[in-house]
This record gives structure tokens, C-alpha cells and sequence, in this order.
């Protein structure tokens, strides 16, 4: 008999999950669209269905011990989901409460960036630390941050808004009805949106130029950067540095010993992280300075449920 | 008998001690001055010769169970004091185990505005709050903040630093060596050179025009300002709109219940809170509005002690 976590990923196209043991080792994973119907009831009915089946049907013996869920906007203190902007079920999804009741087993519920800074604890990189922060580059920015041990979720569980820092107070505009968040540079849009702006100012040669702005990515801006295009150097030099500037004055606050980068945008490698090193040590107070790790995250393309699956494991530890 | 713990207070020019039990009462306040010794092993001699004294001399039957001591960069996770700026001896102070040594009691080291926070949650306006900080505004600008229940140090006890956020990248010059630090604007030396540049920007009448830089204070300009001088009016509506951005940034981090302001500044009262209050709000990410509370501290004169004496009874509970 094999203990397994359940780690559910809910994404606004598909839910992912799989059983995970102590270890990191994985079984069954499947998924099933999150929005085909039109209840939240009938979604979670089918899903936990699905779980049920996917563990009778395992040809190890799985004892399923609790389930840990990530998904936007996941609230660990009320174990609701409230006003996520890409799912269609709006209001205060009572998730926890409805899971624990179909399986009959502890559930725990967080956001994707906080299950990946646990995850990252857990299964990843920062086996043994105590203090740091995972930042997850992707459509925005999210941040998991952990101290003393725990994550840290603040009075209202609503701790970890790094994307929300405001580092131009008249700046780019926001998704959050705010300017200048650092989220609307450093992120998969951020990039876009920079990419642009280096058109707008410089008058040089560059393959972005013939990429309309709905069909650019973040992606083609790296390409473009790795085979020597200097106008899409210089975006990631912007991005990068605007990011070490905000790290610099976050560790401030947390003073942590690594920071993990994780999702689509860090997968730019040192073309970010060079200028993101650069600028952060130029920034950081001299208590803080060559003290802090930048590092890619260790874990795979199964980061997500093993960081919702790191929810139950964590908390039995 | 009463069990108690002592609470130091380490400054630039008194060190002041009492004893204090479990509910906060106090015996027996008592200071020597500071930096009268050459050799900092002469100094703790006298202190904890004059601790004994106290304790041995007073009416009640009091046990000592532990010595709490707040110093400037006081580090809790090394108990040292390094390189101080206020203080005689440099290098690296072993204080926690030269105290310990003398007088066989477990004995914890932090910083001032660590001290108050504990204080403040074990004392003060903070009881029962797992999630908060404490602003201490003198001639610097110092943060405690507890997470989770406790102080948060980060993974080399430096953390909480909120004094050196960059606000301005190109900004006031800091003792710290960078620029645009908060505390150069938020702080009674920031004060006196936001005074200087109003007087600078504007023409109109002020009774800081007589007042040369060397002999102003905060203090001056509060005064003026509650007597309805524009100018001096001005300055707090500056330093208030930039103490409540920075606060609207670091609650993305941390996510606080409430913000305690202590300190000589903090007795300004609602000539800063009001645009503190005003400009946090405005620059608030919607998840956060209306749920944080500027609260005064609740600890009078003896705070920095009754903080101290915290670290004791905090471990203890």
C-alpha cells in the first residue's frame, strides 16, 4: 500500500492531476477541460470522479491520504476560489469544502505560484531552505514566497502580489485597474508590450518589425535575441533590469536565500537572468549583496501538481 | 516570587534596562551610559554587574529567567552586533554569549524596531495579531514585521529593511551608500530635507525661512504646521504620500493586518497618518483596500525595554 496525494492543477483550459507520493514520484496523471459545464457543481463532480477511478484503477495499491488543489486566485485560508478573471463560474467558489466532501479526505487549496514554492521545497531546488521566493514568469507574475519555513500568506491569505509592486507610478497600465505594476514589464505581455515600445525608439533593422502586436510572443522576442537581434537584446535588458530592481527592494522585506524562476518566460535562460543578477546586486543594500541565489526552478513540466500535491505532504510534515 | 525578564535597550548613548514580568509590569528602570568604557567587555561588566544589583536590591522576590536586548543591528540569528554605526567598538560584538557567560541565563539579540514589534504584539496594539508591522520613525526609518506569528528575519536576520526600499532611483543620497532610499525621504532627518526643498520650490511666507538646517527638526516643522503654515503643511502631505505608496508595495509582499507607527516622527500624529492613509489606499491593489489598519503604537516611553523583554516571553509562549 502506497500513501499518494492527489495534486490538482486547475487552468482555464484544462485541469490536470496526478498521485503523488512522499517522494516526488508520480502516478496516473490525466486531465479533464475545465469549462465545459456550465455548473462548478458538475465540473467537480466529473473530476473527482475521474480521481476515483483513475486510483481503483491503479495497478499499484494507492491510499489516497488528502488532495491538494492550485489554481488562480486560490484562497488557503478560506479554501474558496474568489472572482478568478479566466474561469467562467464567478462569485466565491467553494472548492475545498465541495472536494472534501465528495472524497472524503483533507483538502488544502492555494495559487499556482505559492504550490510552486512549495513544490520547489518539497520535490525541487530548495530542499532544506527556509527563506525564499519563487517567481513564476508567464501571461503575468506571480510570486510564492516562503519563510521561517511557511509560505506566507499575510493576515488574508493574499500575501505574495510581487507582480503588483508599482514600480512607475504613471506606468504602463494594469490588468488590476493601477499603472506602472511590475507585472505589465516583466512577463510574457511585459515583454511584448517592451518589444514595442524599442520599435517606437529606435530607428535600427529587427525581424520584430514585421510582426504585428497580436501575433507577437514573448518567445519570438527571445528568439529573435539569441540569433543577435540588438533591438530584441535590448527588451530583455529593459525587462531584466526592471526585475532585479524590484527584487532588490523585496529583499529587503524578506531577506530570502534564493530566488527560483519558473513558467515560459524563464525559459530565456541567462538572456534574462544576466541583466536580472546585474541589477539586482546594484540595487541591493550592502547587507543583502552577493547573498542571494538567482536559480531556474528544478522542477518539470509537472511543477504544478507536484506543488498542489506539496500542500498535503507539507502539512504532514 | 515573581518570574521576570530583563529587558535591555542598547543606544547610542544611554543603555537602559528594567525588569519586566509576564503581564509587562516593570521594576527597577535603571541606565548607564554607554560608550564611557573603551573596551566593550568593560562595558558589559558594569551592565550586568548593575542587573544584578538591581534584581538583588529590589523589595519584591524577583527570579531572573532570561535577558532580552534590542540593539541598532542587533542580528537575533548570530546574537552580534556588527559594525554599528552609533557605537565605539566596531567589528563584530559576540554579545548573547558574553552576556549569557555572566549571567547564566538564556539571553536574545534583535534590533530596535524587531523589539518593538514583539513588544507591540506582547504589550501593545498587537495582541492577537499574526500579521502586522511596526514602522518606528526617528532619525532613520526601521521596520519590524511579524508573519505567521513571528518576527520575520529572513534567511540571514537582516530582513524587514523597509526604510531602504529605493522609492526614487535617482534620488536623495543615503547613509547607506545608494539612492532614493524611503528613509531619505520618511524619517525627521527626511522631514527637515523635504523642508528644504519646499523652501527651495516655493516663494511663499514660512517660519522655517529663519531656521537654519543645522538647528531644524521635525519637530519645528510639525509645530508649524499645526499652527497653519503652508509650507510646513506641504512637507507632511510629501512625506505621507511617500510613506503610503511604499506601504501599498510592501503590502503586496506581506499582506498585513495593521501598520503601528512608533517613534519621535509618529508623534506628528494625523498631520502624517491622513496622507499616509490617503495615498496607501489610492496605490492598493483591490484585494487589499480597506483591510489594513495605521494604528499608533500602544507602548509609551518604555517601549524599546518592554520590546526587549518581549524576546524572552515570546520564546517562552
Amino acid at each position: 500500500m502506497t500513501d499518494i496525494a492527489i495534486g490538482i492543477d486547475i487552468g482555464g483550459t484544462n485541469t490536470f492531476f496526478s498521485c503523488i507520493d512522499a517522494s516526488g514520484k508520480s502516478w496516473g496523471n490525466a486531465s479533464i477541460p475545465t469549462q465545459e459545464q456550465e455548473r462548478f457543481e458538475d465540473f467537480l463532480n466529473d473530476l473527482c470522479n475521474l480521481i476515483e477511478k483513475t486510483i481503483n484503477d491503479s495497478s499499484e495499491d494507492l491510499k489516497l491520504i488528502g488532495v491538494g488543489i492550485g489554481a488562480p486566485n486560490g484562497n488557503y485560508r478560506t479554501g474558496t476560489i474568489e472572482n478568478a478573471a479566466n474561469l467562467r463560474w464567478k462569485g466565491e467558489l467553494e472548492l475545498v469544502k465541495m472536494v472534501e466532501e465528495q472524497l472524503q479526505v483533507p483538502v488544502k487549496l492555494t495559487n499556482d505560484a505559492n504550490a510552486a514554492a512549495l513544490g520547489e521545497r518539497m520535490f525541487g531546488g530548495a530542499k532544506g531552505m527556509n527563506d525564499f521566493m519563487v517567481i513564476t514568469l508567464g501571461t503575468g507574475l506571480g510570486s510564492g514566497i516562503v519563510v521561517n519555513g511557511d509560505l506566507l500568506y499575510g493576515h488574508d491569505g493574499f500575501a505574495g502580489e510581487v507582480g503588483h509592486i508599482i514600480m512607475r507610478p504613471e506606468g504602463r497600465e494594469c490588468g488590476c485597474g493601477r499603472r506602472g505594476c511590475l507585472e505589465t514589464y516583466v512577463s510574457a505581455t511585459g515583454v511584448k508590450r517592451t518589444a514595442y515600445k524599442m520599435l517606437a525608439k529606435h530607428l535600427g533593422d529587427s525581424s520584430l518589425r514585421a510582426i504585428p502586436f497580436d501575433e507577437l510572443t514573448a518567445k519570438m522576442v527571445a528568439d529573435a535575441a539569441n540569433k543577435g537581434d540588438l533591438l530584441a537584446m535590448e527588451v530583455f535588458a529593459y525587462t531584466g533590469k526592471m526585475l532585479g530592481e524590484a527584487l532588490a527592494n523585496v529583499a529587503s522585506v524578506t531577506s530570502p536565500e534564493a530566488i527560483f524562476f519558473f513558467g515560459g518566460l524563464a525559459k530565456a535562460g541567462e538572456l534574462l537572468f544576466e541583466p536580472v543578477r546585474e541589477a539586482m546586486e546594484k540595487n541591493l543594500l550592502f547587507l543583502y549583496k552577493n547573498k542571494i541565489s538567482l536559480l531556474p526552478s528544478e522542477l518539470g513540466d509537472d511543477a504544478a501538481v507536484l506543488g498542489a500535491a506539496a500542500l498535503i505532504w507539507n502539512d504532514l510534515n
